[in-house]
Formats: structure tokens, C-alpha cells, sequence
């Protein structure tokens, strides 16, 4: 999407890859909203630390990141032995996998690239082919957050009041979003539109990265504390809520994402306000059969007992807000059952949640 | 209530008067929970100034501050000319209403401190009936509290897991608190229960004043972020929730609170997990026939976009946390209905919201 930097304004990518230099393009995600800033990783190694670093979050960004990581790996090989191209390829595969060992889109981003790999016969065709494919899969992912702008953005009226909850913007995929996608659509369709943006406590995503892409893309939003949007809805104040998924049920319809997604669906059936879930299709999880039974992780205390921002001196500053005897308890994600989500945005259309299982195979289950 | 500063335990009120120096004696609120401060006011501007600058804050503690204040306006007149008196003591009334102009509390304590005055003759026996009648008025605070301690503790049985919203605890009345109340009524009564508290966003009066109050007493307690109540009631972790209001309609049973109240009673009536209203009779509002025209307070965008801790030099530091071309929406309080309400305990027992108009007389209306 578009960034403006010293009152320019240019398109960038999450993610891209700039061939001369075998080097990984990221934008630096932990110093948004306060400053933009791209980095260059020397070698997959870099590549590796800056998804365990959170320099890159987000499914479709770090699958991508994977995708380009592991192709940048496979350049950066001397000769054409292809044994120890096979035993290199292997090694920087687990160096990657190993950067975010629990999130599933490093290592099916990475399994395209090895899919692809097999074609070639010489290790410089391989190596063609890896960044070929890892090209393709960025670019996928971009596509297929376009369609789901084009499906949602029906959803979106003119003089509409949005709610979305933490970041499932351009800044989690590749380009252009899941949550945001409609409302990027919408808004070249020339519709006006308000976004209310959870600021999404403990980590404030929807505060920072959030509100940082919708002032980029100059979409009319505010903040609210996470605290507020039940008045807000009680007050008729709220028309639609759009939010992202780390995981879907393909059997279910439950919905996996950040902690108090729940918490606004319950609120939004309540007042009759529809409640969507913006999902690329790569992350449905067509064999889990209960969201009970997914472990919800706990993070860090220090996450609820305190926050970060710009200190007086105009620096990065961490506060202790807690009081400083008491722990915290801090689950990462939660659980919305199907009954509480109006629809799923996806790239192949808008389904019901309980609907996704009996129209598993035009949406790739076993495909 | 009982707390411990360099491993001595004191029992301490909110608000004291210290007759020798005619002093208001406040704990600092805005220092907790880092510092545990008493400061004394000079003379009635002084207090005036302390309520104004929320050095002390909440219903019950503002009213008897002013009470006080108003005392020790009284206190501080030379002389025995009753029509300068009379005119000197307007005067200090006026100033410390104007310190927080719409808080009915600190008009109505005062008012039970100018009511007594009448009774004297002499200058010198208004002023003694003053400091009686504010004296009155903080020991009857308390007294309220611990009846709705006595009656909120049965609420609570061994093992169970309560959610509290915001500070209502003894830090806002003169000492106990209402949402506290039960909690530490049970724990006298030996009972063992652990309390989640709300961080409540934007203030966080749930992560600093709750929790400290917690902590101080030696309550089991962790500190939560408000999005996560709803995961942890979908997961059977919360049995029982107890919260404070600032304005209850007497006519419609509905409940004015910290934002986020009403969020937290649509959860808790989802998950048929009991939800108490804790109440002085004094913030029972019997004339308002709905909650819905009561117009809710739009504070500081400021305090949604940023917090405020102690920063990494050891000093009171407030971040920008928001992205810095952001607004915010920052609605105050919120109206919970009295269908998501399973009891409001009150000094003279717990009632379901709409009985309070039947009961109208016994709790004070009108008397």
C-alpha cells in the first residue's frame, strides 16, 4: 500500500525480495508506528532472526519471508554439487522453520518453494525455480487479499462505522490486508467510511499498526480503548465489524484470533450489528474438530503489566503501569464460536462459518 | 484498610482530619500504586485543589473530602461576627463545589455539614457542629461499606474466581470500598478466592488502584487485560463478578460505570456467571427515567493514546503509545441494563435492580 515518508508518497510491499543484492526487504514492523523504516537481510540467517525478532509479523508476511528466505539461501550457494545443494537447502530450511516454530505459514510457504525446486535438474535451475516460486507465493498472496477486498467491499455502505480489532492489515501479508482489504476496496470504489480501531491491549496493534495504515491510506478512523465499543454499539454508533483469524475451523466455523475478538462478536450479536472474519484460505484447518480444544497461549506478564511508546525525551520508552507486586494473567488468543460470526471473507466469496466443511473442496481441502 | 510501607502495616482512611494543624489529610492517588504518600492540605483551597487535581477520587472519598474541606473552612474563621461567618462559609462552599462541578457527592456532604451548622448559635458552636457533622459523615461512609461487605461476602464461597472492573474499592470511599467490600468481608470470614482484576483502559485504575489495594491485603489477584474476561468466562475461569457504579437509576434499575461495564455484564450474562452491582445508597439516582439519555462524559484523547508508568530511569514517564497522526474516541462511562444485573448489594441488602423503585422507601428515597 502506499507510504508517504518526508511528504512522499510510494507503493511498498511487506515483503520483497531485491535480487542484485540476494537480500530480503522488510519493513521494519517493531519501530511503526513512530518510524518507517526498511531493512536489507544479508543472508537467510538475517532473514531467519527477523521473523524471531518480529521485525516481520503477521501470517501471509513471515510465509512470505520464509518463501524468499529460503530462495535467498538457495542463491547464495557457490558450485553445482547438487548432494551438498540438497544438504544447504535442508539446513536452511530448518533455520527458517525454526524462527517461529509454532506458525504454520513459514513452512507451507517453504514446502511450495521445495515443491517447485524438484523441476529443476542443475542447482543454478533449482536455484531459478526457488525464487520463482517464492515470487508466486508473494504474489498470491496479494491476489488473493484482493479478492477478498472485492467480495467484502459489497459489504460496505456509504456512511458506514467499522469496527476492526488488532492488525489484520497490509502490514500482516504481503499487501493490501484480510480485515482491511474491504475497506482499501471500498474506498477506491469511492465510499466513505468510518473505522473505529480496538486499540487491542496488551500489544496495541490496533492503536499503532492499525491506525498507522488507515492514516496512511488517509481512511477516516480513531482509536478506542478496547473498553468502549459496547457503548459505542449500545449508542448505534457501530454498523460492521471486520476482523482477521489466525485459524479457522474448517469444521466448525470456530474462529482462532487475537484475545478479545470473542469479546466484540458476543457484543456485535447482541445488537444485531453483522460481524465478519476476513481469512486467506491457507489458514483454515480442516482437521482440528473443536476450537476447545486449541491451547491458547499464554504470554508474557510484562505484555499487560505495562506499555511502550514514545517517552518525553521523544525516544522509545517502557512503562510499568501495574502495580508493581501483582502478576498478570495474559492468554494470547481466543476462541468465537460459529453462531456469532454473520460471515467468513474469503478469496473465493463469502461463506457461513458452519458452511466452509460442505463447500471444503472448491475452498482447496484436499486439493 | 491495612497498608504496609517499609515492612510496617498501618491502618489507613482515604481521607482523614487532623484537628490540631485543621488539616485534610489525603493519601496521594496519582503517585499509587509507586509511592504511598499523605499529604496535608494547608486550608480549604488546598483541598478544594486536591479534589480538583484528582489527588483523591471516587464517590464516597470526594464527598467526605469536601465535608472535611468545608469544616475546615469553618474551623479556620476568626472571630464570632455570624454574618461574616455566614458569608465566609458560602464562599468556601463555592469553591470546593466548583473543584469538581459535576460530582454530586461533595455537594451533598456538604449540604449534610450545613444542615448541622444550623443547630449552633454561636460562631464557635457552628464550627464544632461542622467538624462533628463531616466526622459524621466519613464514619457513616465506612459504615455503609462494611454492610455491603457483610452482605456481598455470601456471595462468595471458597475457590471461587471473581472479576472486578476499574477501582471501586476502598481508595474511592473512605475506607472498604463497595466492589472491594464483599472480598474483604470473605477474607475475614476466612474464605479463599482469587480476583481478576481489569486493567480498565484508559486509566488503568484496575492495574495500578485495584491491584495495589489487592496486594496490600494480601488477596490473591492477577491483573488482566479487558480483552480477556470473555476467554476466561469461555473457559469456566471466572465464577462471580462484582463491580462498582457511579450513578444508578433508582426508577429503571440501570447502572452507570467505568467504561467497559457493560461489556462486561453482556459476558457474564452470556455465560450465566452472576453479576453484582456493589452501591452506597447516596449514588442511587431516583428522579432520571432512562439510562440512555444520560449524557456520557468524552475525556482527554490523550489517555487513549498513551500511557503513563515509571520509565526506565525509576521515574514517572508517560509514552505516546498511538500512532502520532491517530485520534481517539473516549467515551467515560457507559449504561448497563438491569436485565444483564443479577443483584445490586447495597448497605441494606442485595435486590434485584428492578425492585429498587418498590423499595423506594425503606432505601431512603424520599425520607
Amino acid at each position: 500500500m502506499n507510504v508517504t515518508v518526508r511528504g512522499r508518497t510510494q507503493h511498498f510491499r511487506t515483503v520483497t525480495f531485491d535480487r542484485a543484492r540476494n537480500s530480503v526487504l522488510l519493513i521494519e514492523q517493531r519501530l511503526l508506528p513512530h518510524e518507517f523504516k526498511i531493512i536489507a537481510t544479508k543472508n537467510f540467517r538475517e532473514t531467519a532472526a527477523a521473523i524471531r525478532d518480529m521485525i516481520v509479523r503477521g501470517a501471509g508476511a513471515i510465509g512470505a519471508t520464509a518463501a524468499y528466505g529460503l530462495a535467498q539461501g538457495a542463491l547464495a550457494f557457490r558450485g553445482n554439487n547438487s548432494k551438498n545443494f540438497s544438504a544447504h537447502i535442508k539446513n536452511v530450511y530448518q533455520v527458517l522453520k525454526n524462527a517461529r516454530p509454532t506458525a504454520g505459514d513459514p513452512v507451507n510457504a517453504m514446502n511450495d518453494v521445495l515443491d517447485a525446486m524438484r523441476a529443476g535438474k542443475t542447482v543454478e535451475e533449482k536455484q531459478s525455480l526457488a525464487l520463482a516460486a517464492a515470487e508466486e507465493f508473494a504474489n498470491e498472496d496479494v491476489e488473493h487479499c484482493k479478492e477478498i477486498g472485492r467480495h467484502g467491499a459489497k459489504l460496505i455502505r456509504n456512511g458506514m462505522k467499522i469496527l476492526t480489532h488488532c492488525n489484520a492489515g497490509w502490514l500482516a501479508f504481503v499487501d493490501i490486508g484480510t480485515a482491511t482489504a474491504p475497506m482499501y476496496a471500498a474506498q477506491k470504489l469511492g465510499k466513505k467510511f468510518h473505522v473505529f480501531c480496538d486499540e487491542t491491549r496488551p500489544r496495541s496493534q490496533g492503536a499503532t499498526l492499525t491506525a498507522w495504515e488507515l492514516a496512511q491510506q488517509n481512511i477516516s478512523h480513531q482509536i478506542i480503548a478496547d473498553n468502549a465499543a459496547g457503548h459505542l454499539m449500545q449508542r448505534g454508533e457501530i454498523d460492521l465489524v471486520i476482523v482477521g483469524s489466525d485459524r479457522t475451523l474448517g469444521r466448525t466455523g470456530e474462529v482462532t484470533n487475537k484475545i478479545g475478538t470473542y469479546t466484540k462478536a458476543v457484543l456485535a450479536a447482541r445488537h444485531k450489528i453483522p460481524f465478519y472474519v476476513a481469512i486467506p484460505l491457507s489458514t483454515i484447518d480442516w482437521n482440528l474438530k473443536s476450537g476447545l480444544k486449541i491451547p491458547i497461549e499464554e504470554r508474557s506478564e510484562s505484555e499487560v503489566l505495562g506499555a511502550w511508546g514514545i517517552g518525553s525525551r521523544g525516544k522509545r520508552e517502557s512503562v510499568r503501569v501495574a502495580n508493581p507486586t501483582s502478576g498478570a494473567r495474559n492468554p494470547g488468543f481466543d476462541v468465537t464460536p460459529p453462531e456469532l460470526i454473520t460471515g467468513i471473507i474469503t478469496p473465493a466469496g463469502i461463506f457461513k462459518p458452519k458452511g466452509l466443511w460442505k463447500r471444503r473442496r472448491e475452498l482447496g481441502f484436499g486439493g
